[in-house]
């Protein structure tokens, strides 16, 4: 598994806005112990609560990557951005990023890392082969987050129950797969960008057997009804072997992500599709609950709008994030 | 769309058996009209009702391709094989193969080919960008194969039922989606070797819109019960926006292909599963029959079998590439 060396000096560039800095402010969010500071370039709109410093401030500080932890339309590693980087390697900092663009492709930072002894992670890319899956039986606990949609706040649902279970003295660890969540977890695979034939061997990979009480809290990506990703969708769900589900929901979305004709699926139809999936590699699976994310509703529409979903699935419905996970972990236990 | 040069001389090297000669064998079955000969090494215990050629003597009867139409344990291009693919370069025929082992990552050869201005064909890996499927209404009609497992007989199935098709002048065509079916048609691509993002988007790519009284054959991948492939099969399902499945079986699998504590589906389940899934993008999808592959059954067993599971399900049962497509293409009309 890709493993970074954290403490994290995160490099937010010149971010046109604080959506821009969406893996900075993430990492911050969920790993505030791995972050030393921010780097930011002149005209940069995004601000986290962190210390503004130089790449000399940050390695002084102990930093062991620079995350790049900002994303420009098309996901390209901007010439401007490279000096910075560039300092970066020379100052003894790994570079991790998860643009569409390898920081590998750029011959000065290549050349860098290599004279300076350093490592390049560029995280959307798997840098491993993986064999296929098998669906066996392995040990240990697992619960998965799928969704309704594509970014429905899946990520930050894992990382709430994972929070959650630590607190309560459980045995978990969030497994990623996705970029940022590959940053926030230090190590991960992005299953979208395995080839098809390995999705559920990748998953089946970055959640191995693991003690008989040990949790992993598998990321979901996609949504089996979106015609995009479901393949990915379902790859996962098999991979993952999951005891629990927890489907996870946005009540403003008006159509699938990024197509305007397609409505979502109703939550209920989601849950009944999912279980019935997962049941291939998991017989005894169920679905313990609904995270709903209730960032976009108006704050006052909130608590009718759960406790009436609560009474029409008959299931815990919370959101994991803005209030607590402990109701979901509350139904963990069969 | 890869897009090979016809007619073929298949190279079936030192084939350890018939087996061995699989890709070969398929292409003579379905193509025998592109089919000048075949070039055997010596130990080659496969044969075919083509004429034995030399290299020369395949140039010389206009083929345009030389098909590496043997496999063995690994999928590598075996040493002893690279002087007559060599040959067949310097007498100005492409190669084409779908072995693991890519024909561009032999250096002689690669350099054969530039030297000759020739082209090599690595019908498993794909050799463009897709971008994301939509599953967006489009013109034209498709059927997809599915299957209770992998490799089942779905290509052969939707090679029978093109052929049945243009017998009465339906305008029908067999889109290929692995490595055989790839020589066969001539071109497509290997929807389990794209990026698990791209799997229904390449499958959009492979059938585009088309005449509305034209029908795409879309060759099935895997098994959604299979739980190391069902997130390609997923993908081809929603991208290929079928209008009818025809579900392909071989009764007398006794566990899912490699995996021998996994059962198959059953045949029932198996279409409820595909056709809830499929109408996802085909809201009016349907099942219009089973293709059994027969060819492992006692000839006294088969009638009765087939009998019996039309009664079973209600659907046209039939081996298609034993006896003829004909009802399952009856049934194509609602």
């Amino acid at each position: 598994m890709t493993v970074l060396r954290t403490p994290y000096l995160l490099f937010v560039g010149d971010a046109r806005d604080q959506l821009a800095a969406k893996t900075a402010v993430g990492v911050l969010h969920w790993r505030p112990e791995w972050c030393v500071g921010q780097v930011r370039l002149p005209g940069c709109r995004a601000e986290l609560a962190l210390p503004e410093m130089t790449i000399e401030q940050g390695a002084k500080a102990g930093a062991g990557t620079l995350i790049v932890g900002v994303a420009n339309r098309g996901g390209v590693i901007a010439e401007d951005w490279t000096d910075t980087l560039v300092r970066a390697l020379e100052a003894g900092l790994d570079l991790a990023s998860g643009l569409h663009d390898r920081l590998s492709d750029n011959p000065r930072l290549r050349q860098t890392a290599e004279r300076c002894g350093r490592r390049l992670f560029d995280v959307r890319h798997p840098d491993r082969v993986f064999d296929v899956g098998t669906g066996s039986p392995r040990a240990g606990k697992r619960l998965l987050t799928v969704g309704t949609d594509c970014s429905v706040g899946k990520m930050y649902a894992s990382l709430a129950l994972e929070t959650a279970m630590r607190a309560r003295g459980i045995k978990a660890d969030f497994r990623a797969t996705g970029q940022t969540g590959i940053v926030i977890a230090g190590g991960g695979v992005s299953v979208d960008a395995v080839v098809a034939d390995f999705i559920s061997g990748a998953t089946e990979w970055l959640s191995p057997a693991n003690d008989p009480d040990h949790w992993d809290i598998i990321e979901g990506q996609g949504s089996l009804f979106h015609p995009s990703f479901a393949g990915v969708s379902l790859g996962l769900l098999h991979g993952a072997q999951a005891d629990v589900l927890v489907m996870c929901h946005e009540p403003t979305r008006t159509h699938m992500r990024g197509l305007p004709d397609r409505p979502l699926p109703g939550i209920a139809e989601c849950i009944d599709a999912n279980v019935s999936a997962a049941r291939l590699t998991s017989p005894g699976v169920r679905c313990i609950g609904v995270a709903v994310n209730t960032s976009g509703m108006p704050p006052s529409d909130v608590d009718g709008y759960l406790a009436k979903l609560e009474d029409n699935l008959s299931l815990p419905c919370v959101d994991p994030v803005a209030t607590d996970a402990g109701r979901l972990v509350d139904c963990l236990s069969p």
